[in-house]
């Protein structure tokens, strides 16, 4: 594939910011990546890994003469960090970022954009609980969706390209407002990872289980929850901080439901549990219709189902 | 290894009957294996793959003659199978279940079991999302645990043969009351499950994010839940009509939990968020170092972390 970008920024260079490096190293889609991150450490790792060319202390140095600057740190950051850089950004230049909230980013951002700057906010679904500059890897983004949040009034060939470059990473990309892409990522990621953190910390918290029974008997399907609770504290903290309002009101949903369910099982109403447990079982079916999970069982953590054919077992 | 039972009789062969006839096959641990099941047809599918030598179309028909007896069968019918199976048990024989609750099992088969039969409950913490008798396969206890909940009378030889058996299937086993074994479940294995079903449903029914919305950007997180949200829905519609005092207890506390996490987004409390959210971190470490979840990110769907070596493509 042909260069799309002359010079790619990242500011920020964990687990997000080093598989887009991966990615443009394996689709050769930028002449150059340069980077900056919060800490010296981090900018030595980069550039020990390969991830950027050059790495600069300040976000503001980075981003001179790139063509494409990507805001690869927590959502809180965001704002901030486009204050700083705003007199060195390029004139043509497209910023954009890929911040798990949006209209905050939008409100954030959007005041320190020069004219001539093209920003566009993007959302790339996908992730692991892994962070860092050494958690990234090129296929991260295979055939994730990522989500792009621009303004009506943004120029039409920036979206075009940066649409183009996400795709060119092997995602699907999808355009919404800022507004909705909250509503739905409070459904389908905050709210989830946010029960998943509570959970752990309830299991952890019992006087009457130890934390040793919770490690040995998490196969039960804990142990599933651990993993996105797993994810990094600090990008998590700012989500929460910066989805309230559609968070609070999926939340909301959740606990009303929960609590049917409940009520449900107070009262050994099994009717009610079976008819909501089949319909749920629906969904997963289409999720892996629609390639977004793995078919093989237990995610394919354990060795999968048996052959059909019979076991070669000596049989009397 | 040696034959350790002359005759196993799998009442139920689904998922776990399925397994365990696998891993019998595996070890050599029993002369042969014969099994009932409430169709027909899972008794013909069960011979064609091989899990049993003889099929029988009723329970009573099926322990004859079995020196173990393993009931497979989801919670509820545990009672209704002891009743019809009591005269037919072998004396000597043991009888044990795979039922993901324990107190209620007890206190439903105890009345049937025949003196000189020997009853030990005992629960494999092992599964899939999978169901039936092709999704079984040999490897499915390796490494998991299996709690037994003998009453303090019941004959130690029997208790002894049957951990035995378990570790020869690759299960780890521990002791405990079946009340204890009740409330541990609750939180690592029945909660969680029903906060899986819940916030799939949850999401199922919105207004203003659709089902294609949630299906395409569940990476986020959610599609971690749909997977045991995809569990059979009559053995867990079973689990929480016979678990109901421990998980109404564990339920109320994780409540309890979230709405503290609630409060803290509500007023923009991120020390809050962050503490739990770090705590929350340790227990996957654990859990990973226990065995009982595999290390590589994000459950080793995706591809994994790249290498630390730098990547390969020509940088200019």
């Amino acid at each position: 594939m042909k260069v799309m970008f002359d010079r790619v920024a990242l500011i920020g260079i964990g687990l997000i910011g080093s598989s887009i490096s991966h990615g443009c190293r394996r689709g050769g889609l930028a002449g150059s990546i340069v980077g900056s991150a919060r800490t010296p450490a981090t900018v030595e790792t980069a550039m020990r890994l390969g991830l950027i060319e050059q790495g600069f202390v300040t976000a503001a140095e980075a981003v001179e003469d790139a063509d494409l600057v990507i805001l690869c740190t927590p959502v809180g950051l965001c704002g901030p960090i486009a204050k700083e850089i705003a007199r060195s950004l390029k004139p043509g230049a497209i910023l954009t970022d890929v911040g798990s909230v949006k209209a905050s980013i939008v409100k954030d951002v959007s005041p320190h954009v020069p004219q001539g700057v093209h920003f566009v906010p993007g959302h790339p679904i996908a992730g692991t609980e892994q962070s860092g500059p050494e958690a990234g890897f090129a296929e991260l983004f295979d055939g994730r969706w990522c989500i792009l949040t621009p303004e009506p009034h943004t120029d039409a060939a920036a979206v075009e390209k940066l649409k183009k470059f996400w795709e060119a990473l092997g995602s699907k990309v999808e355009i919404m407002t800022p507004e909705h892409h909250d509503l739905v990522l409070a459904i389908t990621s905050h709210v989830p990872h946010l029960i998943a953190y509570n959970i752990v910390n309830t299991a952890a918290h019992l006087e009457r289980v130890t934390d040793s029974e919770v490690i040995k008997f998490s196969a039960g399907g804990f142990r599933d929850f651990t993993r996105i609770a797993a994810s990094d504290p600090i990008m998590w903290r700012d989500v929460f901080l910066n989805n309230k309002e559609a968070v609070l009101d999926m939340l909301g949903r959740f606990t009303e439901d929960l609590t049917m369910l409940q009520r449900a099982i107070r009262f050994g109403d099994g009717e009610t549990l079976h008819r909501l447990f089949t319909e749920a079982r629906a969904i997963r079916r289409n999720i892996i219709q629609a390639g977004q999970d793995i078919a093989a069982p237990d995610f394919g953590r354990t060795k999968g189902p048996a052959p059909a054919t019979p076991p070669s077992a000596k049989r009397k």
